[in-house]
């Protein structure tokens, strides 16, 4: 018996996190991949995320254009009920037995709740954390309407199970995303070939050390983001180093993360600073990993890196509450306070990596599990 | 200062249910109330609730039709995209200070959605209790999407500590449907006028025993609905007593019940049972009230129900788990069980009723609190 | 090279009407058949079509559920817009080289739009046409996107032309609906096998005498079609013959068309009156060709009708100004004129049919033209 | 007697276009403006329009978020509809007596199908030109949709006409566009301020000759529109006249122009070339009256140009068709015979203005028979 598995994947972030979940579903023995890609995955001005999906191997992809013009928080809204609406049409075509859906953006939510309504299993992965942010509502949100949880730590399980959910469905199986670290951790040099990487990037440079930026408009706090990317800019342009800053992800007050970067770019001559929209998964952790420090509010940093070991300069509040491991500093919106978190990080160097947010092998464990436990969609709190 | 509460109601069991709230904050002098009505109210297949709600003195009614054809669970999703959609550029242009929402119908999501990823404060009304259904994944889910929790039950607001909610939000106010039930209790003659509800319903009768039918499909219980409306009609026919029969809401597998509800009556002449789609709340409260059983698997019998002392037949798994008091019998959807248990209620008679899920004066209460309460949509789970 | 054909099926007249084409494009060595089905073709309350559209051979269906609650004019609005936005998408995934749209309903306009801003070249059957209510501004609107006309009389070519198309891009093809009544005027015996048909629609009766209703709301007439209903209702009980009365297509006023004659089957027990939902296109058309007299304002009477030589009373303005042969007598919608008209049918019996809307090949032709059809999309009005 | 006259406005130029004839509205006895605004005239992106749109002096604006990330032809699609739904519930909940849209986009179509549906009567300003690219589609279906139509030569009126509308319902205006061109030509010296200009602009400069360039993607062409960008680039710059460009709509192809007017600026410091994307429409249209030569293929040149005088070389297929004055001399798309013919326009100078678009009234005239033609929406074409 064969199962048709239906991934819905949203982002950049997302198709990292999820890529070893989708090959492992793509060669088992007893599962059938239905991949859907929506959102800023299907646009240039996000990288143009799909092309990549296409070399990685997958076919047969689904698209779902549904991103609106995201300047205001009307925006996000309708782009969740526009994704439900597309959503629903293509599961009543494509009939899957179950649905995936990853993490806790808008994209997320519709596709928990087209599938939900529609009497289809749901699977989440990446539930039970916490954080800061619209993103801690609506994870939650998706987990109450989830029949099974693959979560990325034994916490993030104690804590479904404390919110009601069925013990029996809460599996601890990492995160796919510590999959891919792990083959970059083990199985290539350790030495980052920041030669090549710049090569890849168009862009001369040497051997050295560098930053990853990546700062994400808080969308509950949107408007200070505008003044925090000037402050980042000013900081990150001060220290003087290599840096890779990652444009955000579409979200209300990313506009405003990219007119701020423009105004820089037209007033600072900072050659230093490459802004970057998308790097393959491989590529972007090879990045990750080599870095000297990894700034921002991204949770790559507290999850794939504490993996990795990269010392991560954590600011404000998105990642209030996410477990971490030694490397990450956190630090207020401040650019003193930034300035010395980053010094005292260059200063560290490299931190041990630790299996925090999974050991390497989720993908294959998902998969299994979604070949095997039993359909279900009656789902009650267990108190 | 005056803030603006903007109300979503989408269902005639809704209204009726928050209909006490809606008076207390048109009145509040610190409030203004933007009423906002979808979905099947204004529909007159589902009995046109529109012209009640504006005879009971409601006005600048803002209307959005989203409801679709709904024989399949496509159209469950399809409408609460669409909701979420229509919501969105409705929130936009009204710029409510706070949104709240009631239950657990796909309506009820919709307005949370919306309103979560606008950062507007969301107040939802009836959460923390427990039922089978898609109902159950959607109260939970919108819990964890609203800011402000207004319960019936203690144990309600219980569950929702336990499951990480702020304890500062999670208010005891009873539910406002019992504020209406607790003005007919106590200000009206006891004596259920049957002969004047006759009048008012068209046909003719005479004061006696009546039962009343409120039996809903369970929408993950799809492929029954047909086989359990026949059995259901079957009973009730054998009966021989005077039936109020409320056709069902708008829910997949409603037209299923319609379908069976019109071949009984082209081939059963029982003039006994007469079918409603709406009746004004407090006129169906009196019904409820005066019945010798109510039976079906609304929760109208075990919440109203356990106020007013109604003897309750309560069919299957829609209110698994629900608080009830001692006037519900819960029984297998089968043809003897129910029987049985009707002519259990019928012998026993009226109960006493008890306060169970309110003691009448919630809507006041929700009104002064959403008065005065701080506003917020930063919101993280306790654990 | 093979072409991509998307044809856009919507209601049940749309299906009868393009069936031969749909058979000749799947069948044609040069054209793949992409048959994407929308509207009320999914809802058993209207007949389920979808069955029958399986049944006739048909696979690899695309459904569409966007069909709102259709008792406003609003929802005819929004169903376009949903069918806009989920036809875009199938066509993003599916990426037709030509899409078919068919007639003047609003689901028409959704696949002219969606193609049209997509630049996929659109090709209209059944444009040029006059008649009253809002099909007459959609089907000029389409004209007005579409890229090819196949149309099924010289005149509307004619009126297609001093519309400013260009006239190599509109083909009088006839129109593929005379097809199927070609196949059965010729090839199956003239005396129509009535007390088959009876068994097929499981009701008792013996060969004789009988009529047809087929009778829609006119949109922008709407508060007339209730009293028109039960008028019509009325003159037809009065003739006491055998009669097959078509329930009608979802529009706005289609709700209270089925209000009344809800009404009429509650109070009045003429058994003669069968209402259907729906019939297989050939079994439909054989019921058209052996009736005594065809009334209401469908264009079957005068479009099939003129080709079979029924005779037809026509009511209202529906259909003012389609062309049409002898068969049809046109009447304002009062008792004593309907009557008398059928009365005049009924004395006069059966017609020479005409071959004013084509001469049974249309299929075929344009399976042809689409398949040797250069593609284009720079369309300009000709003047 | 006072009618509701519901004016959709969706991006710059339209209200532009029509803001003479919202102020005439606005000030009309019996009149009451309803104002909708749409697309991106709500983004900052794009100029943030509504501020200036306030600062007009218009208030209670109605706001529809409507607009998808339009890197592809989906979204233009999938704007269109939901535009149609959105608009539909503002329609039921506004309940206007007319509809009026504006020339040839998407945004205009929403409109018109909404109002068509819904039984509104719908006027349609700057049908009966032609052009290339879809919006000659667009603006010719929106005609068969409309009952009124108010256009800007007599020549589109006869084009109307003979498309078969009716010659009563045909309004020969002049386009309100020309009423803002009539109050700058005569009212105010003919000398264009430069210095003042630029320091709104906020750029220094000095008076003498400038260029203006509006450039827009032609949807029906996208693969071209960077090289030509990239092309129109190169010949501007090599002129080394101050240079005011105006960046395009948001359509199929304009991220791809924003992208090469990016990278152009990346590698060339052409300091004499500044980019906008907006300006409130009188000082616009100085801007266009007081420029040496106005490029590119927007109707601006073409249309006020022509009352203006305003040299203009008119690029390629978009405006193909159009009726156009002495002033404007068209080039294939080429460096040399741009080069060649903008040369040309320098050496001619300033064109006599002549009326071939409007005399300056036609606000105020449409406002005029908006309030007093009879409402219908019963139309027929003419033969």
């Amino acid at each position: 018996m064969n199962r048709k598995i239906c991934v819905v994947v949203t982002v950049r972030a997302s198709y990292s996190r999820i890529k070893t979940l989708l090959l492992a579903i793509k060669t088992h023995p007893n599962l059938t991949l239905q991949l859907v890609v929506t959102g800023s995955i299907l646009l240039e001005k996000y990288g143009c995320l799909l092309n990549q999906i296409k070399q990685d191997g997958f076919d047969n992809i689904i698209k779902v254009s549904n991103l609106l013009e995201n300047e205001n928080a009307t925006a996000a809204a309708k782009t969740t009920g526009l994704g439900i609406i597309e959503l629903a049409s293509i599961f009543e075509n494509i009939q899957p037995d179950i649905v995936v859906t990853i993490a806790d953006r808008y994209e997320t939510i519709s596709a928990a709740v087209a599938a939900s309504f529609m009497n289809i299993p749901l699977a989440h992965v990446q539930g039970g954390e916490v954080t800061g942010n619209i993103d801690e509502k609506v994870r939650h949100a998706v987990s109450k309407l989830a029949d099974y949880h693959f979560v990325a730590t034994d916490t993030a399980r104690q804590r479904l199970i404390r919110m009601g959910e069925l013990p029996d469905h809460v599996w601890h199986t990492g995160c796919p995303s510590i999959d891919l670290a792990f083959q970059i951790k083990n199985n290539r040099p350790m030495q980052f070939d920041y030669e090549n990487c710049q090569s890849v990037l168009g862009k001369p440079g040497k051997t050295g050390r560098y930053l990853v930026v990546m700062h994400h408009p808080v969308t509950t706090e949107n408007n200070a983001i505008r003044h925090q990317t000037d402050t980042l800019l000013q900081v990150i342009d001060a220290l003087r180093l290599p840096t890779f800053w990652f444009t955000p992800n579409p979200d209300y007050g990313s506009s405003g993360v990219s007119e701020r970067i423009k105004a820089f770019k037209m007033t600072n001559k900072n050659l230093m600073i490459y802004f970057l929209r998308n790097l393959n998964p491989e590529l972007f952790l090879k990045l990750v990993k080599g870095c000297a420090c990894l700034i921002g509010n991204s949770s790559t940093g507290i999850r794939e890196g504490s993996f990795l070991g990269t010392p991560v300069v954590n600011i404000g509040n998105r990642q209030r509450g996410r477990e971490r491991a030694a490397n990450v500093l956190d630090v207020v919106h401040e650019p003193e306070a930034i300035m010395n978190a980053i010094q005292k990080q260059l200063d560290y160097g490299p931190y041990s990596g630790v299996c925090l947010y999974g050991t390497g092998n989720a993908g294959n464990k998902i998969a299994d599990i979604l070949a095997n436990v039993e359909l279900s969609i009656d789902k009650q709190i267990t108190y």
